[in-house]
């Protein structure tokens, strides 16, 4: 494309490298911040450089915070035995919506997916095994996308810490609730057969 | 939404404004931004702060442009009696990818949108009856949105131009050059049997 000023196009270069967004939906974003007050600019790229620059990883389950231990982890109603195990904060945040959930939690940082070259070794899975093993854990719940990737690395995981004999579990997969039988792929329908529960009525 | 982080939630609060990006959109932006080196987000956002603060508009079409005068108002090969007036540089970029169009062009920064409390009165309007009264042009072409505020707009733009004895042409509307009859909806359909032009083989 032959855009009118080297900053448009710098701009949109830049916005273009989210992932999801393209050189159109850039340039309809560039168009947006032309039209603001210069001080709604700066105070935008103002937070995303101290995002970056500021954020803090809590030091026990790797989830970002504003403090050295997050929130969740200095929790004192928190039951500690109970470790959650998750890609990243999108899933903290899904599972601590759903108000049922009460342990603490644990962000792996990605999946194991060979095609992008993310291997074992760019995961913080060795530190999870450490605590595991010297600290004593009564569950760990495996919170995983239901995906090729989240599938490799909850086998992955399974292997590294049968050797404490921690116990593993992971969430369950089925129908959604309110979904409809008929619509369900054929995959889904015969995980959730072969995973019956008696019914509690 | 529960954010692990103030910084988190500032950065979202702030992506989330651009059109078309919702929160969870803008929390995918910042997990991005998250694993990204320091300087490429630093790189990003001076990008965005430079774009607003050193834009310059070209003093003829109103473009977004690098010097004073936009490259094709200062073009020696431009028909410049020819004038195509258009939204936004988005149609300037678009019109100019047809490699049809040698005029120039006229930017209007919007369309007359009561709804959106945008009037006259916002737009570039009293400056292009001001060119075409006192500079003389032989054309004024309205390249404006097929929407309610587009033609709105260009019959406003009309009568403003009525007295000069400008000659006012739009872009033709009809069926896209590719698409099927029976999927074209039936004001575009009788428009464009309206529209009828000789067949030229």
């Amino acid at each position: 494309m032959n855009y009118p000023s080297h900053l448009i196009e710098q701009a949109v270069n830049e916005l273009a490298r989210f992932p999801g967004i393209g050189k159109k939906s850039a340039l309809r974003m560039v168009l947006y911040l032309l039209k603001q007050n210069p001080e709604d600019v700066d105070r935008m790229s103002d937070a995303l450089t101290r995002l970056r620059h500021d954020i803090k990883f809590c030091a026990l389950c790797n989830n970002v915070a504003d403090e050295d231990i997050c929130r969740i982890c200095s929790g004192v109603n928190r039951n500690k035995q109970l470790l959650c195990v998750v890609e990243d904060l999108r899933d903290v945040m899904a599972i601590e919506n759903t108000g049922q959930y009460n342990g603490l939690y644990y962000v792996l940082g990605g999946l194991i997916s060979p095609m992008d070259g993310v291997g074992p070794e760019n995961l913080n899975i060795d530190k999870l095994v450490n605590r595991v093993t010297t600290e004593g854990v009564d569950e760990i719940l495996v919170a995983l996308s239901a995906t090729m990737e989240g599938d490799t690395t909850t086998f992955y995981l399974s292997k590294r810490l049968r050797e404490s004999g921690v116990k593993i579990t992971t969430i369950s997969r089925g129908i959604a609730v309110g979904g409809e039988l008929e619509y369900a792929d054929e995959i889904t329908l015969g995980r959730s057969i072969m995973n019956r529960v008696p019914y509690t009525g």
